[in-house]
């Protein structure tokens, strides 16, 4: 089928069709003789008729094979032109076998784990019938308190970039006819994971350089990577949300970047234009996002309720409208659907596949990958032979899926008490909870004390809910709660080695954790795996090679705290710092508690001299940079070896360090390996003043290490010729 | 003396001669004798000769008519053509009459007072020999983590505005040839207020929007109202040190504002471009911070050992140079300097009116206006028969002056026991501290508890040593420190009435205090007469009218929380907000703990219906707003009527709320005022997504009460003409 068929399609949709498949509704609108949506429910107060149904474009969260091909064949008979419905939804770190969140991912530093987590997703999901996924999200994240941290993979734009990418081809495919693969639509555009006071929905605001620089680079790699969505985020930029921001829909990612794909707004953010005070009702909330190249407006009817009428007098151009469908039916061209409308839906595939073993295995091997172990005073590896206190509410707990699995089944998650169990005789296994996660009772707290007493050695399980973190799960106080905290503090008297493993969807501040435990494993939310994986970690089966990619705060009032910070004209411990008026706090360091790319392993790498192939970089000659890494312990283990770079006079300030390369090996006890980072010249440049992007000529660092903190430096420069000595 | 002679003498100065005139130095480089400074100290580590400081143009913090004398005496020996020194300084809220922190004097909502008291401070400081004061200090502030916070005004940009001009007539009275007045220096230009994680000289980083709309106007006041000097502040914005900034130093400040007074840098500021990764060395430093406009580099030498070679090389302008010595020229000229240049110094005066008794007056009446009455539950004011426990470390102390009080004396402070004992028969007032600042021991905690034990009630003298707040006293944690909560713990174990006098620098997190005890007096650092003052509220002598200027926080995990902020797309409370899906914590409301205009009395008012004299307003014809408020109470008061606007949709998101006048008025028992304010279409105007600055037609909200949050709604129309209706 050629394109020419949309075009024929198209030809023949009158306004109105053309409007209708412009909305967005959940499945509920769909079964016509369901109770939850009736003319005197939903529709009604939407203000929508059957009509606007059977002509609308797309679905969000109808998922499953049997009820996409149902929803599907009802709707063909309804559409006049018998255009397909598109199912849309929420498929963020797994369908149903759920893999930790993508915090957890970022963690692992491992691109090919991550793509696959991405492919098992799609594989899942398509064959439930969804066609797009609402993923990746890839807002870059400087404060723990906003709940959705926990979907981003973290605080750095390379980083971030190459995870985009990779969900992105983990998600897609190499081509769309693929039926195993979905639609990725890269979300929030854009900086949503910025918003004032770590709350979510609240207010963005920066320099273009601060978006430019730090925010949008993920989401160009994604589209740089063919993703073929984007959705808009609900936040303000630069005074204007975004659903209605010309400058950064129109103006970047239509004209700079020239995406061509389908444009989709986050839920209701079409009709929050008018909360936000920039609409003064639908019809200018929709006439505004729709100027501003939204496509599909997602759940509320701003679009179907006035458009025509805005087109009608004059307000708005129809052709605006007429690319908004085209792109939406080439979407569905591209996916096949206007041959098989089924495309991939498939109830026996859905019973082979679906948590098939494979599946699990995947993901317990990327939640094990996802676990950074941020502390060990000679507790971990867990030795077989010990007797083990499992202490804290997420001893015997399923909620270890995280935000965002909402197709997972909790029933299904491996607890850790169970992942323990796969290890160790049951009689060495002892278990209480301790408390629950925000509340406890002293019979509680004495219960895991008298289990305590027996055991040699106390596992901790502690952390938050997942409604603690998530979508609308700000928090401004991000120690854990205090009853866990008590929890600890009680065990601690019993003077026994302690291991906290932590579940939770942000960087915590520790206080309380780590000056009374002996080892943490940060396990963020590891998914249906999580119990087998973190069981792996325990017992020193699988080494633990995670490594941060969001800075830990020492407490909550030093967030924001990231590794990619600028230097200020009076940096602490500067050779002239002066002792008191220097950028510090009175009461704490100006460092996080765990820095950007930390986590330890359970045996030790120690790094050779680092060596540059030149004093310069130009145009024609990279600069390589090597260093030999030795695993000087006794185990096996995999280590992250970062490369990060500092331009050391700007036009512009310039952070202190950027990552700009890493390589993750794995070494043997004893072995050596000689790693080499080539350095270009377009990994130099930077927005200048006039938001130019190029590199000057001068002096640089670079800086190789474990993590972000613990590196050697050299210096080297970027000229114009090898030949030329003129750089300043 | 005509402006002729100015050119005459610049027309002699050689180039050496000119750029030796841009440097600021401290007074030991004027004391040949001293050991302080020798050619193998200071100058010689800076890299300048006494040539240099013969020919150096102005002095900061030599002070003290003697010493100025003397100086400007030797100064005049030593310099070719007898061009007299500027003597600047740090005057900022009073010379040797401290009155209370900026902050402080903001929550008077008293425009005279707060003159009066720059006025004083000129007056004192010009018979000293000043003839520059570096103040007033206009950043906007939101984030009480940071020290100098109590040097600004608070988080209101027209409240600011109005404080900016009322310091400015104050400390420059109507002509600068008025031996009693000194010039102003408006700082921090621009937007050091914002400093990230309210870490001082940290980056800032924020949409041109928002400093327009929220950081410039009080620079801008300040400027209208006459202020001659400007000071550029130590942070970036936009990427860009403000001291290199062109855009903000040439093209705002110079450019759209036609500024052509001197632009000072802050100290160091001009050498910071170099640890910023500006510039590479000092004469690169040098250049920007010259092309951008800097006429006078405070204590580094990156002028005077560059500036010829740049102009040499052809790199610089020479005219640049030239017409920052012209300006200088102007300056002293304008003071009268070249006639007599020993300006205002005057030992015999000196004597006279430092601490003079009206001075004191002054200050004690500007204490007692500033302090905020948070909480308030029957026990103030005090009866005179009661028995008064004093406790705390500030019970004592005279550490009350505050930051940026160089040259006031605590010897010369009020402390708080001897104001009460001023009030009240010794016998009656029993003092222990209870404990230090931020440290204590078991038995201060005692003889606390023995000595509360004999009284009726209890005052508690507590808050931060000067050293927390203020320049580079930025805090990660605002909650008192530890040991004072404990005291404040235990001594509720006794069960009295309990009064916390606060003496602080900054808004705190009151957690431990607000809900241990039955009243709170927020007394800031209130400067030499702060406890005569506070006793005076504490007896009900002056009934207490501050209102906050800044909002007190929920705890350190809301911050950035302030009153003018905006909607977002999902707002708590609002008509349809869905229970989790709204901008929120889990934790801890929105609000602040109180909010900014917010203060108590020991008198009650009440409001009457709001009245609009119509719906709309039109260019021609002003909308009046009108309520009758009356003292329902016992005692005179002084009530702040505040009015708020809101435009309802913008075509960029507007502020909840927006003061755009208040009126304090004083009322007797009983008594009831008419209260009119004046709406005017220019007070609607916001900056547009063009950044053009202009109103919208349409619907508006006009909130009046007394302060941002207990307030009565009403709407209005901008409408083109009272005939035209087609506004939405």
């Amino acid at each position: 089928m050629e394109i020419n068929y949309v075009n024929s399609v198209f030809e023949q949709m009158t306004l109105e069709e053309k409007i209708a498949q412009l909305i967005q509704l959940t499945r509920d609108f769909y079964q016509a003789d369901s109770k939850k949506v009736s003319l005197t429910g939903p529709m009604d107060e939407m203000g929508i008729n059957k009509a606007v149904v059977h002509n609308s474009g797309s679905v969000i969260n109808a998922i499953g094979a049997r009820d996409v091909i149902k929803i599907q064949r009802e709707h063909l008979k309804n559409n006049r032109l018998g255009i397909p419905l598109l199912f849309m939804g929420d498929i963020v770190h797994g369908y149903r076998t759920i893999f930790p969140v993508p915090l957890a991912i970022g963690c692992s530093w491992d691109m090919d784990l991550a793509e696959a987590s991405a492919a098992i997703a799609a594989r899942e999901a398509s064959a439930a019938g969804l066609h797009v996924t609402f993923a990746p999200m890839v807002d870059l994240v400087r404060d723990p308190r906003w709940g959705r941290v926990m979907e981003s993979t973290g605080e750095d734009p390379y980083l971030n970039s190459l995870f985009a990418r990779a969900f992105v081809r983990g998600f897609q495919g190499s081509q769309l006819n693929d039926n195993t693969r979905v639609v990725a639509c890269v979300k929030h555009f854009a900086a949503y994971g910025a918003p004032e006071g770590g709350r979510d929905y609240n207010t963005v605001d920066m320099s273009e350089r601060q978006l430019r620089e730090s925010y949008l680079p993920a989401y160009k790699a994604a589209l740089d990577e063919g993703c073929e969505m984007v959705m808009t985020s609900f936040n303000t930029v630069d005074g204007i949300p975004v659903t209605g921001n010309t400058h950064l829909l129109r103006d970047i990612l239509r004209g700079e970047w020239g995406f061509d794909g389908v444009l989709i707004s986050d839920w209701g953010s079409v009709k929050e234009l008018i909360p936000h005070g920039v609409a003064v009702d639908e019809s200018e909330a929709a006439n505004k996002a729709m100027q501003a190249g939204v496509d599909i407006e997602m759940m509320t009817p701003c679009y179907v309720n006035n458009l025509k009428e805005l087109v009608e007098n004059g307000a708005l151009d129809e052709t605006l409208i007429d690319e908004a469908v085209l792109r939406i039916l080439n979407l569905k061209h591209k996916l096949g659907l206007f041959e098989n409308p089924y495309r991939g839906a498939d109830e026996k595939l859905e019973q082979e596949i679906l948590l098939c073993e494979p599946h699990r295995q995947a993901a317990r091997e990327l939640a094990a990958k996802s676990c950074v172990l941020l502390k060990n005073e000679n507790v971990l590896p867990l030795q077989k032979h010990q007797k083990i206190a499992l202490i804290g509410p997420f001893a015997q707990n399923s909620d270890i899926l995280g935000p965002w699995s909402i197709y997972g089944s909790q029933t299904e998650a491996v607890q850790l008490y169970d992942g323990l169990k796969g290890k160790v005789d049951p009689s060495q296994l002892f278990a209480a909870k301790g408390c629950d996660i925000q509340t406890g009772t002293h019979e509680q707290v004495e219960e895991a004390v008298q289990t305590a007493r027996e055991a040699d050695v106390i596992v901790l399980a502690l952390g938050e809910n997942s409604e603690m973190s998530g979508e609308a799960g700000s928090r401004a106080d991000i120690r854990l709660p205090n009853v866990q905290l008590e929890l600890i503090a009680k065990l601690k008297q019993l003077n026994k080695p302690m291991v906290a493993v932590l579940f939770n969807g942000r960087p915590l501040d520790l206080h309380g954790v780590i000056e009374n435990v002996d080892s943490i494993l940060e396990a963020w939310f590891p998914g249906t795996e999580g119990g087998s994986a973190i069981a792996d970690i325990l017992f020193g089966d699988t080494n633990p090679s995670g490594r941060l990619t969001m800075s830990f705060p020492y407490s909550v009032g030093q967030i924001p705290v990231y590794y990619n910070h600028f230097n200020t004209g009076r940096p602490k411990n500067a050779p002239q710092a002066q002792e008191r008026y220097v950028s510090q706090y009175l009461d704490i360091p100006n460092e996080p508690l765990f820095p950007f790319g930390f986590g330890l392993s359970y045996t030790t790498f120690s790094y050779g001299e680092v060596n540059l192939s030149a004093e310069y970089v130009t145009e024609e000659e990279p600069l390589i940079v090597s260093v030999e890494v030795t695993n000087t312990g006794r185990v096996e283990g995999e280590e992250v070896i970062q490369l990060y770079i500092r331009d050391m006079v700007g036009s512009v300030v310039r952070p202190l360090k950027e990552l700009k390369g890493f390589q993750k090996i794995s070494l043997r006890p004893g072995e050596t390996k000689n790693i080499e980072f080539r350095i270009t010249v377009d990994q130099l440049s930077y927005y200048h003043p006039d938001l130019q992007y190029k590199s000057d000529l001068g002096a640089f660092s670079v800086f190789v290490g474990p993590n972000s903190r613990d590196v050697s430096a050299l210096r080297f420069e970027l000229r114009n010729s090898s030949s030329d000595c003129s750089a300043k």
